[in-house]
């Protein structure tokens, strides 16, 4: 007797076939291995490709030559030889030649970056963006800083492909939030500024950070995962099994919506009692005192507590209770083996661990509980960018070939 | 701009490239994806499986042709022509030869079934089992059914895989449940009763039961789904993108131990306000005054509610009112297509339909709520069983000709 069988090849659900697979089908898959292979995992040798993936020598050699022939990798001498023989060519990612744009509307400010094959941030550029307008009308800035860096490039660059980091919840002009609202409008607003281009993949703030900590964060390597985000609102990214937990409409993970206190505040969301009501930065600065809601409002609120002032420590204390209360829902539902905190949920945890620890301990379930690893995360505020960069890199990753441009 | 890249071939996480593919493993899978449409679809002709695989004619007749070899499949002359012409031969799953053991320790009995390559129940044996034995005592009078049903299996039907769907919530001496306890045990005990036949598998009830639903039940082909599973304890089955949403441990879906109601009463678990509390069995028969827990007296609430008895129809909507506020929550976390109420919750849902949409229209997110459906489970009884079939035929299914045998 085992367990559910745990394995990518069977699918967990006989209801829908796997379309047959074919010869032009294994070599995509194969290139692909090897290419995400040393994006993640920086150049690799033959030799060890060959033991990672399973493929022989002469396919690897083959597979590799293909791709660098297609720009997107070199073949090069190990810079130290570790044993006698003739040396393991090592595959390298062409970094600074094939690139990402990687872009994310934040609440406060807008930001783009170049982003290497194998994850490097090649440039880098922020304006600020006032609260509350809305996502499309940050395409324009967005489009003006990208084609800034994209001219700052060098001559052989090639932009393989492009993603942005959104936050699909919306606040309306009654004050009400809503849910994936702008998506339409911003595919339209993004072709029209970048036409000819590679078309620009939206996705989720909260998703793309969880996919970031995944592939270089301090979750790397972790299979079931739920990354928490806190900013004006709170959201979560799922990854469990290996993928993201998306949701029939992409909508997952809007954890801060889930009802904890049924007798609790009114939401934006025109709910009462929601998660955010009780972890959500606005909560943080009314237990605290404080009236003015803003980063730097809780950044100094955070602050105060760790310099030990009564009102600030007790609100950092209640939030924290209420944060580790939903987490154990959340270890409960979903059985991660790390939870992750980011955004000002990250400095909350930090400095309210043992609160957060207990109150799981009260709430969870041993079997789900004694396994669960909390950490913060580990990439701050690049977070979003790098996984844009994950996401926009996904096609020419699934298909090299198909989405390269040969030197 | 599109939304997060939804193909199963593109993973989400690269960080976890996909080893590479070989010749035998193309074949494996166009093997298991022949075989896997029958099982799941029933007949069907080797022209619409060209098309369905999009493997080209030739392939699908030597496809055909290994699996009818290995006795998995006949192919015969379609029993009604629909149009001129040679018509295309029709692959037929052996139902009659091919089969799986289903095995289920459900609270209150034991059921084994043999069930056929399609999904067809041949045989089916229960026997009632004292509440709050051990899962390991009932495997010797499981083992007994199992026994007896294969001597009365036709001399060339053969076994191909062995699951038992089983609640991995125990309740110990102390009267607080367990989680995920018996495994290592309930598996010896198998071995021990099965030498040589195939392992059996296990997994978690509500797991299976969604399985069922999503295959063969009403959610086919759904692939965004929350099954809520209602008996003395509540527990959920989800599948997202497809696929079971396991968890680190397998633990995912203890959806009856999220808190939902912070000054609530105690649960068995050892925490407090816990969903179960709420709309549990227990919770229905306390509210309609009765005394006696059995699934019996959870029937007759729910008839006098039918009548019109008023405590019986408060207790109902009571319950009804606290089923809306937690499928609310998780519509907000998982953003599932379908919900799917099983076990007595299918009962409650049906009595209190009118009060659960008018929570959930309070309390979940529009984008999430608006497209969301709310179904009674089809299934019944038979879903534990016909998942646990869908669970044991699954290593055929993914490597056909390395698990059959020959006639």
């Amino acid at each position: 007797m085992s367990g559910l069988p745990p394995t990518d090849r069977t699918p967990d659900v006989p209801g829908s076939p796997a379309p047959g697979a074919s010869q032009e089908e294994i070599r995509r898959q194969n290139l692909g291995a090897v290419l995400r292979h040393v994006h993640v995992h920086g150049p690799t040798s033959r030799a060890e490709l060959t033991t990672r993936l399973g493929l022989n020598r002469s396919t690897i050699r083959a597979l590799a030559a293909d791709l660098a022939a297609a720009g997107l990798v070199t073949e090069g001498a190990p810079t130290t030889a570790r044993r006698a023989g003739r040396p393991s060519l090592v595959v390298s990612p062409r970094s600074t030649r094939v690139y990402a744009r990687a872009m994310t509307i934040e609440p406060d400010r807008l930001r783009a970056a170049r982003v290497g094959l194998g994850g490097r941030i090649l440039d880098l550029r922020e304006i600020e963006y006032p609260r509350g307008t809305s996502p499309c009308d940050a395409v324009r800035p967005l489009a003006w800083l990208v084609r800034d860096m994209d001219r700052s490039a060098g001559p052989d660059a090639v932009c393989v492909g492009a993603a942005v980091a959104v936050t699909d919840t919306t606040q309306g002009r009654d004050g009400r939030i809503r849910i994936g609202g702008p998506d339409e409008a911003l595919r339209a607003a993004f072709d029209a500024e970048f036409p000819g281009g590679p078309a620009v993949v939206a996705g989720d703030m909260a998703d793309i950070a969880a996919l970031a900590e995944q592939v270089r964060g301090v979750a790397a390597g972790v299979n079931d995962l739920v990354y928490l985000h806190g900013g004006p609102g709170v959201s979560a990214g799922i990854i469990i099994g290996g993928r993201l937990v998306r949701g029939h409409g992409g909508h997952s993970g809007k954890v801060g919506h889930m009802v904890v206190n049924p007798h609790g505040l009114p939401c934006r969301c025109g709910s009462h009692g929601c998660w955010e009501t009780e972890i959500g930065e606005a909560a943080l600065l009314r237990h605290a005192g404080r009236d003015q809601e803003s980063p730097d409002a809780v950044y100094e609120v955070l602050r105060a507590a760790a310099d030990g002032e009564p009102q600030a420590r007790a609100a950092v204390d209640q939030v924290a209770d209420w944060l580790g209360f939903g987490v154990a829902n959340l270890v409960n539902v979903v059985n991660p083996d790390t939870v992750v905190f980011g955004g000002s949920l990250r400095e909350v945890y930090l400095a309210g661990a043992e609160t957060v620890h207990r109150r799981l301990a009260e709430l969870a379930l041993p079997a789900s509980r004694e396994h669960v690893q909390l950490r913060p995360a580990a990439l701050g505020r690049t977070a979003a960018l790098v996984g844009a960069a994950e996401l926009a890199f996904a096609h020419l990753l699934a298909d090299p070939l198909n989405n390269a441009c040969p030197a």
